[in-house]
Order: structure tokens, then C-alpha cells, then sequence
């Protein structure tokens, strides 16, 4: 079982760490972090680098592809041929091919989502139309073999039913008690049904803050 | 608000990086990954490298500390004598001294928990004892200055609630409405009591599975 994570510059590292956690504990399972160059990838806070051990070329038919998301960079993906071209290449052997938060915006810019509802982060649903898809405000959304999942913590949750999916539930449950996932936030301000107004326009300018950081940093 | 997140060769990833991408949206937040030698850590699965920017020495009085555990190499942080004098340093100092995991285990030997109810993984909870502290079967344990979480996952939860003591609940909640932590496991086995016993039994095998596995690669 060969599980290909793509990492590039800005990413969102619990995007990838979260399902990363939960499927390299599948028995006979080979994680792969993969990027468009191997090398350390700078996560979109700034403060910490993930390690690519493996060029694109070098996991061409991975049996699950996951793609994370970032609140900075998710257009450089998008962007991006190789990755869009290697996306492609291996979405037709996978058994899985997967997204995190926004990085469901690759999976679109790839063409891999075109008629599909999708599951990404709240503040990149408005995105998925242009690309043929439709924007479910659920945790995860499995269609055919693809599953996104909405923003950030959610790929823990995807993760878990896709190692059911991959092992059986036996299997995913042992990995939520190994990983102690009993989640008990102390709040209930998670997804935009459930946070207070107040927390929504707060938030929604927190995100609109990151994104100009992030250009003021780029020019 | 100067946050240091220790790392070291055979740490679980979920810990240090669950709490980062809440603590790294903190108003005016630094997050510094540090580690006795800067550079490349690998996580206890193999299969990932997180990189410490950072020496023991460049932080030495950081406001917020955070120890991830390990599914392999807890141990040898808990007889890592650098590590253990940069952390009761520290603590002097500190505004919170944290742990996820079996972190809390090197907090232990480092004195910081004498007399303290902690929480740990559940795997790691027989340890406490033989440093004066007591096992809480809790999410995360807030005594003093100090707050133990529960296994991989409960780094989360805990960071959230630090951010709540730290910048106040609405804070703390915008943080969960931009990681979208609204989760939703798909099943219901992440601690002891609501593991199945045939669960439990299983779990118990891989924990064992991963211990003597990295004991043969040591050898």
C-alpha cells in the first residue's frame, strides 16, 4: 500500500500530518511525502518545514494520492503543470485519490472533480464551481474513488474512513485508539453552522489578513 | 508570544504539529521548532522529517513550551540531559509548560510534574508513577503552569484551550472556525472506555508490534 502525500512550498501542515498520522499506521503501509523537487517545503505560517523525500517521478502509480491545502499558496499548485500532469498520471492507477482543504482546488484545477460534489475548506468552497464541481459543506465526500475533505482537521476524519475503506473497521478503530482520537474541543465554533456570527466576520478577516501577509511577503 | 516546540529523532508528528497549527494563529505568535542539534527530525512511522529551525539555546526562555511524544524514542529524551536542563530552565520562565502524549513522560523526568495529576497515551500512563505524578484519564490536565494532553490527537483540544487562557475564548474560537476543527469521527473507539474489548486487545498487539520494531532497527 503505497500512499503518495504531495508537500510544496506554503502548504498547511496539519493538512498533511493529520491523515499522515492515521495511515502510516495501516499495516503494510509505505508513506510517501513527495514534491515537484525533494527537499524541505516551508508550511504557510512560516515556522516549520516538512521534508519531500521523493521527487513526482520518483512515486508515478501510488495505490492512495493525498493532497493537502494551504491559505497561501493553493493557486501555485493550481498553477502548477507538473504536478497538475502528475496528478493526472497517477489518478488513473489510484485506488484513492484524496484532498485536504483547499487542496480539493487541485484536484479541480486537474480536472478531477469536474461533476462532482467536493468537500473543501469554508473559504474556499466559492472556487469549486469554475471547475466543474460542487461545494458540499459536509466533513468528507467520497464520490467514485475520489474523497475531499473539508478545511484543515478534517483529513483526520477522512483518514479514518479511508482506512476503513483500506483495511476494515477493526482496523480504523485500533488506529483511532492508538491515536487516542476521542475529540473533545472545548469549544463548538468548528464549521460555519455553528460559530457565533461574531466568530464568522472575525474569522472571515483573519483569512482575508492571511492571504494579504502572504503577498506582501511574496512581492 | 514566543512558542517553543521541541522536536527530536522518533517523535510523533500529530503532537508537535496538531498544536502548532492552532498555537501559529495566535495574535502575535512565534512558533520556534527547536531540538538539541538543529535540523531534520525524523517521526517515530519513518516515513516523515519535520526540521528544527532552531538549537536548544537559541530559546532559552520561550512563553509557551510544548513536548510531543513518541511511539519509539521517549525514553531517550527522558535521559537526554541537554534536553532535560533546557526544559526546567525554561520553566522557570515560562507562562505554560505543555506536553502531549507521552511527552508528558519527559516532563516527568525532568522533575516538572512531581506531585501533579498528568494526562498521557494510555500506553504511557504506567509511567507516571515512578516521577510522583498521577495518571488522569482526561483529555488534557491544567495544573499550574502546566498542561499534559492525552495521546497524538488531544494535542488539539489542548491547544485550543491554551489559546482560550492565552488571547481569550473568541480568539480561540476564530482558530477553530480557520483549522475547521469540527470533528466528526466516523467511529467511536479513541480512548479505553469506548474501545471495543476485542479493539483494546488488538491495540494493545500494535503498540507492542511498534516497540519491538524499533528496537530491531536500533540493534
Amino acid at each position: 500500500m503505497q500512499i503518495a502525500i504531495l508537500l510544496y512550498e506554503g502548504l498547511t501542515a496539519l493538512d498533511a500530518v493529520g491523515p499522515y498520522e492515521v495511515l502510516a499506521l495501516l499495516p503494510g503501509a509505505r508513506v510517501q511525502f513527495v514534491a515537484r523537487e525533494p527537499g524541505p517545503k516551508r508550511a504557510d505560517s512560516g515556522f516549520l518545514s516538512l521534508v519531500a523525500d521523493y521527487a513526482l517521478a520518483d512515486v508515478p502509480r501510488p495505490d492512495i494520492v493525498l493532497v493537502p491545502g494551504s491559505s497561501s499558496s493553493t493557486g501555485d499548485a493550481m498553477r502548477d503543470h507538473a504536478t497538475l500532469d502528475w496528478l493526472r498520471a497517477a489518478h488513473e492507477t489510484t485506488r484513492w485519490t484524496t484532498s485536504v482543504c483547499s487542496g480539493a482546488l487541485v484536484l479541480a484545477s486537474a480536472g478531477l472533480l469536474a461533476g462532482k460534489r467536493a468537500a473543501t475548506h469554508w473559504a474556499a468552497a466559492q472556487y469549486l464551481a469554475q471547475f466543474g464541481a460542487e461545494y458540499a459543506a459536509e466533513r468528507f465526500v467520497e464520490e467514485g474513488r475520489v474523497i475531499t475533505a473539508a478545511g484543515v482537521s478534517a483529513g483526520i476524519d477522512m483518514a479514518l474512513h479511508l482506512a476503513a475503506r483500506v483495511a476494515g473497521e477493526e482496523e480504523a478503530q485500533v488506529i483511532q485508539l492508538l491515536t487516542e482520537y476521542d475529540p473533545q474541543p472545548p469549544f463548538d465554533a468548528g464549521s460555519m453552522r455553528k460559530a457565533t456570527p461574531e466568530v464568522v466576520e472575525h474569522a472571515k478577516r483573519r483569512m482575508a489578513e492571511l492571504a494579504s501577509r502572504v503577498k506582501a511577503q511574496a512581492s
